[in-house]
């Protein structure tokens, strides 16, 4: 790929994603892996898996504007009509657009093409180790997700519990999604990129757990015999 | 303290903080954290302390309207005229009032009872280990900064580097503030939780920063190579 088509690409994406400068690291981070995943996949097509990097989130903001759309298939067609209006091939365009399309997992659409899990791996690896716990911690404050919730004795809960709908806590999100995603990769170097990451997020878990934990035990049990003493106020 | 007296302060704290569900939880780990310290520390009024550390943070809305305000100075104030118009005692009122007033540190106007250094403690053990950099993540998302910056040559930068004023990465966040807030302890008992704590937050920094940068690294190194190869596209 020459220069000056990346530039194209890449600016197309920023125009779409419009303000959001993290989602634009998110893209950068998934190509670099893409790249690196890629080098140890010798019949993957390099400009194709390039394209479909930069474009992989390009439907965002639709799915945004109204949830009951599929980022990832609203992203594959405006990829697709943009290449054509640049005047790529339209077997080129047609590639991409199916990568984009199954970057978003689905059981009766899963990634076809070696391209199309080389980026499925590179996006899902953005959810791994300590970076995907950084995302989920970002994410969650943007929607309103505390970081545990409280089962009904006040207990710090581990995430293994029920939580309502829509507001998971963050160690709920780990528990149901996070912690299950290290064997769901398609190629073997996102598998060993994930596995090398993976240790960094269970600690973060483990760690975040105690330390919400230890205090609502102890300081508690404080409170209580301090109750249990009476009081002048 | 009766249980009566604390489920008065803690409606008053929750009336004060509007919808701020994890603020709730923030001044609950406090709670606990002083209860903890303070049970190391003979001398301390835990009524007093109770007191304090509910009404801790009830300045938040003003501040957050007028961030030309401080926090702790106009809840110092709330705390004292709450606590006199139900009723306690003028010095009981007042001893909160300088509890919560000094719990921002500033030279001129140290923590000076004991109950104070243990609020001042429990405060900031909240911006310790995992749960400090989680809360960190959690700012950063609502206030937009990022989670690290590049450096003029597109590298990833460990946090080191000035970045703009009013908009810090996450990274220089640690490297500003949270990596120097350890030897900053007030009581002996919050110092042992905090240096128990701080190695969770070193890996996260650490881990952060090797998962952002390798794949930067390795990326833009085969993306160079693959731009300096020429393409068809």
């Amino acid at each position: 790929m020459k220069p000056e088509t990346f530039s194209l690409l890449e600016n197309y994406m920023t125009a779409c994603m419009g303000d959001s400068a993290h989602d634009g690291e998110h893209v950068r981070r998934v190509l670099y892996l893409a790249l690196e995943i890629g080098s140890t996949e010798p019949s993957a097509d390099r400009d194709v898996l390039i394209a479909a990097c930069l474009l992989h989130d390009i439907g965002r903001a639709e799915q945004f504007r109204d949830p009951g759309l599929c980022h990832a298939r609203v992203g594959a067609e405006k990829a697709y009509h943009f290449l054509l209006d640049q005047g790529f091939p339209e077997r080129f365009a047609a590639h991409v657009r199916d990568c984009v399309r199954t970057h978003r997992f689905r059981s009766d659409d899963p990634p076809a093409s070696i391209e199309a899990k080389i980026l499925f791996d590179a996006d899902k690896l953005d959810v791994t180790g300590a970076i995907g716990m950084a995302r989920t911690f970002f994410y969650a404050a943007q929607v309103g997700q505390p970081l545990y919730s409280r089962l009904p004795d006040g207990a710090v809960s581990d995430g293994s519990a029920e939580e309502p709908a829509g507001c998971h806590s963050v160690l709920r999100e780990y528990k149901v999604k996070l912690e299950r995603i290290y064997d769901r990769f398609l190629t073997a170097k996102g598998r060993e990129i994930a596995l090398r990451r993976q240790a960094a997020a269970v600690r973060i878990y483990n760690d975040i757990l105690a330390e919400a934990r230890e205090p609502y035990e102890t300081g508690s049990r404080i409170l209580r015999e301090h109750f249990s003493a009476g009081g002048s106020v």
